[in-house]
């Protein structure tokens, strides 16, 4: 039986749990912005969506893919593909024995990835921008991983 | 260092884990409600799953996309942007020092709009149905968000 | 007030997040994998991502769909409708009173069929390969989920 209490400190899952809200909270708003586009654009998936903005065949040609809000669903999509690893990974990396300086120092680096990504997206910026931001929460990501290998490995 | 131990009531996780656990198998239950929509409607994205329904051209008439194929697409979809923010933000609320009975009504309400969220974009019910569903499962995310927030401040 | 110590094999634990980390390791490359095809394909989605491979109208006709680069991307996205449920219950299996030698078989199974599911989608191998892997990880992930509800009931 291994003794993990030793490596538990509370503090880092702690930051782990704050960072985590945030980063779900920056990806759920992108539900209420999709469906600003949709309105805005006019541009719906869905015939029950657009029969509220015309009759008949009016209602029709608003059943169309808009650029502006594929960009946002996107998005989206990005985040889950990397949030989704990092809300896993950041939290077994809490329990790694890792201190709470160097475990902040990933999750504020992948949070103010994540925030640039977004932005980088949405207005958009010329790339690399969007590029570098989505590499940057990636390497922090990755760089968690390495941690948790390496204390697995000198537990076994 | 902060001692958790008096916040942690483990019935609430035990409740959050049923929620969590029913919440999971009723997204799951879409991959092979797709499947059944694309055999059914005879609509396929990948050349070697159409292939058994036609040879040469005939099967490539069945590569092509279904407004019911991609109805079902978007339930799955929109259950991934839903319930995984759900299932991270129960399980930390879980531990923030709610009541059984908060937390349950947190759940249980989160998992009928979810159920009701589905069950509307698939007849498909007339809007806004589906957008109320959507939205009191987003409040119920948001209501426990705000409480691990209030939470976290008068602990610091 | 359940006594949950009992059940608690930390050394189950520790072998989920080895499988969880390899699964997410897996499906986070699928992001550099989606790039890589997206510029030898010269596939983009974006027109910021377009400009770097030709000016003006040259580059507005690398804004497209590339059949091969839309095939990542099902791989990817069936991995988050995969995977991520896997990580859930596969969390709260380990905590399920379940031995180490029945967890690191539904564990090791789930891995593999997803390691087959990606093979034999980007290939591509005939079908039912594709389908047959997939099947398995997903009837291993319900098997844990039989697990967790029997324990359920024997609780309550």
């Amino acid at each position: 039986m291994l003794d993990l209490t030793e490596l538990v400190d509370i503090e880092v899952t702690v930051a782990y749990v704050w960072y985590a809200v945030l980063l779900i909270v920056k990806m759920m708003l992108l539900s209420p912005l999709t469906g600003l586009y949709r309105v805005s654009k006019k541009a719906f998936a869905n015939p029950e969506d657009a029969v509220g903005f015309g009759k008949g065949d009016n209602a029709k040609k608003f059943l169309r893919t808009d650029p502006d809000v594929e960009r946002v669903r996107r998005i989206h999509l990005n985040d889950l593909e990397n949030i989704v690893p990092f809300l896993f990974i950041g939290f077994f990396y809490s329990f790694s024995g890792v201190s709470l300086s160097t475990a902040l120092l990933h999750y504020r680096i992948f949070f103010a990835s994540r925030i640039f990504h977004t932005v980088s997206y949405l207005i958009p910026l010329p790339q690399p921008s969007r590029g570098l931001a989505w590499f940057v929460g990636y390497l922090a990501t990755f760089s968690m991983v390495y941690k948790l290998v390496m204390v697995s490995l000198s537990m076994s």
